[in-house]
């Protein structure tokens, strides 16, 4: 059986578990790794990996023949610009979210992918998850009816650094993102307005640089459900990821995963441990089966299951709600684009 | 020791839910029980109570000298007048829900009370619920530090009848005014400002008297803090109602009680009972425990526990949601007034 | 409609709290109370319910002709002859268990009521419970198939003082003895055959007495089920009462019931209230519903929920594990009485 | 870094699962796999995994200078003979439990196994499950105190097929032996004395035998704590693995692993998915980390988690159940071996 080779452009952490997680897939070589600071540390990791071709520079990746696929998981800035490259050079192409801050990029990245045929997986890792497939199982085989209401809970266990703060694109385009895309999968239905309340409870730094650290976004969906998101940069208990679907003839509801299930009973009251700390222990399935699925997709040229249009149609709404934090009124998905052209908003 | 004598008006399911709590407390006499409906049926229940003195006409009630304190049952629209017609009479006052469905007459009923300086007590059951107390508690006393965000979910297992759906006041004034009650009471901070979203999802019928189903609200409270409320006036599987308060300390959560904690496991699953059927069974204890503070308020002369006041705020808040969704955009609560003032909405 | 008036023999706290559960039943009025210890104090805490008729001397209302039926919360060693004087007065007889600490006197008890035509209940609370109820309607109803393995949790939260351990009768004719009779009444079979293990784990005194203070109960039931039973005097964290049968078809569990739902996560972990603390917060209701199951058979001529010979059963079952335990072997049921007329184990 | 050579004799499930998770770790190299019934179908297996020595003959295996170390996954009746065979070729060896079903061959070859200073770690897996490790930290850093009583849980799915009951060695040897190593781990004291109940409820081919498919086992440990474990050849609702330990200072308990969290509430009631299906599943982390550990152990000289004493006390545990079982009477350990040479049970 031919394996499918693999290019990886950006080895930081993310980058780094998609590699590993390709490994463990019995159809897959890693062909190349690329990295703008590529260096020891990194040639040591790969060598442990028998990863041989290592390279700061992408043009090595998408220009290599023998590539099939490449995975962009370097900074968000050259995501579209690299999209269309390898497009052009007819490479699959699995990226990191979001595709870019600037929506009209991301609009010509999904057309460039899809019009030279290739296939464009967008990291929405969370479509994945254990919990969140099962919700969706049950929205689609009717057992709750239809859905009334989505309420999604997405907190972190702590703030990014100042760092990461400057360049993230906000909490709508950076956190809630996945919110935005999971509310869209999991209802079954288009997003058509929302309306963004947020504020700086956390930490000033924050407002520094124009953003929030606590927000709720309401959802309007064009199958006439109502939605809710709430997100925090900081949940001191970790990481809190909760979801539930009402509707008609139920609700479904997930709560959090957590590291063991001790609960102790002392004369203080009953405890049990905190729920898994972050992302990558919390998620680590749904990575494995993110990059397991596009394998699967290549191999049997199949539709991935999060397009570029999902991943435009989220940075839409993460667009929404930035425009209506700032306007102070409900935003509909239909007048984001006039709204963007107008620059109504800063444009980043 | 001095009994507190109590006279009933309007003797329906509430009506008589209070007075067989009032008949548990021993410093209590029932003297006397009004309503307009007063028949064979009312005065076998009141036998069996040993209460033997009942009438059709209210006034009876209020020009009775010996009566200590009413309990407004009535049908919301007799709620105002009632209120200061005792107040001028020197009853103390326990009013149900909502004052009234005007604002400016609320605002006169609670003043008539204040000037005549008797105690009114508004029907906001769930502040004395053993779930929300805790929640109270654990916000009073810092375990979850400064409060970011407020989450009430509040739904029905059936909807009411048509005939109710008429001259409920919609479902704000009606149903969700308990929930903005709660967090006023939850957080420590007053509403600054709504926004709400609804639809009909459940049932035309709503639609027909230009009500919602189905809504969301959210808050922003004058300490910067966040709030959402969800409302649905049906939920199949039974009576949900769950609160939880996030903040920069931790989070604190309540979910549903249930008729008994029983778990079974078959081939086809974990299985549990449903949670208590609707507010009577729900609330029980909650209903007992605000009529026996009232009663220690008249008899060691203290402030009640919702005021007058809290009532008139929870309306306000109410009326801003009803505008919000009316208007299509946030709303302020210092607003209110004027918007209302303005006939921007349709009174009542 | 007549009511069913009522003596109460010994007021200390199980009496008062009958007395208090009797009062609330509009079938029922409190004809006269008796204690050993009666005074000031007791006749003031009867004033407040409107009780005038007190005595020292329980003859009083086993003479009345005006009394309908007693209940019998005086200490253990009166049961019995108490049982037998009523019986022969026409009494109806609810009497706190054990009837005795001396099998053969408990039987001599239980057959002068069923000669004398009166209803016996023995105050097995449990029975009553709503959790311990839903359990034996899953496996009554089939749900959970033939039951193979019952598994029944009891420990207080603190051990009694010394002079209670000194009249107690053992951990299991005290203590146990209610799980016993649970045993055969979820099972819906009886024991056959016992083997006890224990040990003074917790505080020597129990040692001084021959007492255990730890205790573990293996069942074999007529049936072919299994059970175990274990028993601790002390549980720091609260009042833990927790059952699970399990069958061909599945299984059904009970955890224990808490004062409040709420959930607190914290930095620490994730934390919740202690269970009701003991068995007047744990089974107020069922409390409650025992006096008024017992008056409901009085009225309509029924079997009384937990009859005299229940209890004569779950005391041979306590009997043949305090032999067990003393021989160091599994004991038949069907062998207890022989073992016990042998004078094995020392009598009470 | 010199990597870890190992030989694995037996590929049948359990072998793979150990192989797969053996080419996990970065520092060990499968050698070679030897099957009796080695033939395409495990060349193929080994083919896709880059083994490429495959025999029938596990002489091949110990006979190998170049290998370190070997995993025994043949069947029972093979392990103590290749355990003293290994242990004098000087190979560190894994077995999986039992050493054998008769406790003298056992005890020689763990005896042979220390003489030859290799180390022999036994397949206990669930001492390396992320629950029961989270009850032993509790138990062993005094949160819950002095332990006073050990109740395990274990049931499996569904029962074996006939012909593994035939040679399993019966439910205490074969099944119970798990909880046995569970209870002396959790506990952290030696058991002194057991006495075992059992029946037949599930299918009378364990009967046919001479097995039992429902058992209980009461536990006497040194340190004077009870202990209990009960035992079904089949749940219905799946694998059912619960652990707990109640000390002087509190509670610890472990409840089942779940696919995920989803809870759907319908007009039905509440429900939930059942527990993982069976030790694949539950188990997998622990499969995992014990392999990891015990190449640990080698590479850094250090003493096995899971000894062959280790081993051969819980064989004596589940052989004094069997006797007890018999017998009809509690059994000490102390006098296990005696009534096993007086050939008071049949030998295996």
């Amino acid at each position: 059986m031919k394996k499918v080779r693999i290019g990886i452009i950006g080895a930081g952490r993310i980058g780094k578990i998609h590699a590993d997680n390709l490994l463990r897939l019995p159809q897959v070589e890693i062909a190349a790794v690329s990295d703008l600071f590529a260096g020891p540390e990194l040639e040591s990791w790969a060598a442990r990996r028998g990863i041989t071709n290592i390279t700061k520079d992408s043009n090595e990746i998408i220009d290599d023949p023998k590539i099939d696929a490449v995975f962009i998981c370097s900074s968000t800035n050259t995501h579209a610009p690299l999209i269309k490259q390898a497009a052009v050079a007819g490479k699959h192409i699995f990226c990191e979210k979001p595709v870019s801050m600037d929506i009209t990029h991301t609009m010509e990245a999904v057309t460039a992918a899809r019009e030279a045929g290739v296939k464009l997986q967008i990291g929405f890792n969370r479509r994945f998850d254990h919990n969140f497939k099962r919700i969706r199982e049950h929205v689609q085989s009717g057992t709750i009816g239809a859905p009334h209401i989505v309420k999604i809970t997405s907190r972190d266990p702590n703030p990014p650094h100042e760092e990461y703060i400057q360049v993230s694109g906000g909490i709508f385009m950076d956190m809630m993102i996945h919110d935005f895309d999971l509310a869209r999968y999991l209802s079954g239905s288009e997003v058509a307005e929302v309306y963004a309340q947020g504020n700086v409870l956390i930490n000033p730094v924050f407002a520094k640089y124009g953003d929030l650290d606590t927000a709720i976004v309401t959802l309007r969906f064009d199958n006439g459900a109502l939605g809710v998101i709430d997100n925090s940069r900081q949940a001191v208990y970790g990481y809190d990821q909760r979801v539930e679907v009402f509707g008609s003839k139920g609700n479904v509801a997930v709560t959090n995963d957590h590291p063991n299930t001790a609960e102790v009973s002392t004369a203080e009251g009953i405890m049990r441990d905190k729920p898994l700390n972050f992302f990558l222990e919390r998620y680590t399935g749904a990575y494995l089966d993110e990059t397991e699925q596009f394998i699967q997709c290549i191999l049997h040229d199949q539709i991935v299951h999060v397009t570029g249009e999902d991943g435009m149609k989220a940075e839409q709404i993460a667009l929404a709600a930035k425009l209506s934090h700032q306007l102070g009124r409900p935003v509909k998905i239909s007048e984001v684009l006039e709204l963007y052209n107008q620059s109504i908003v800063e444009k980043v």
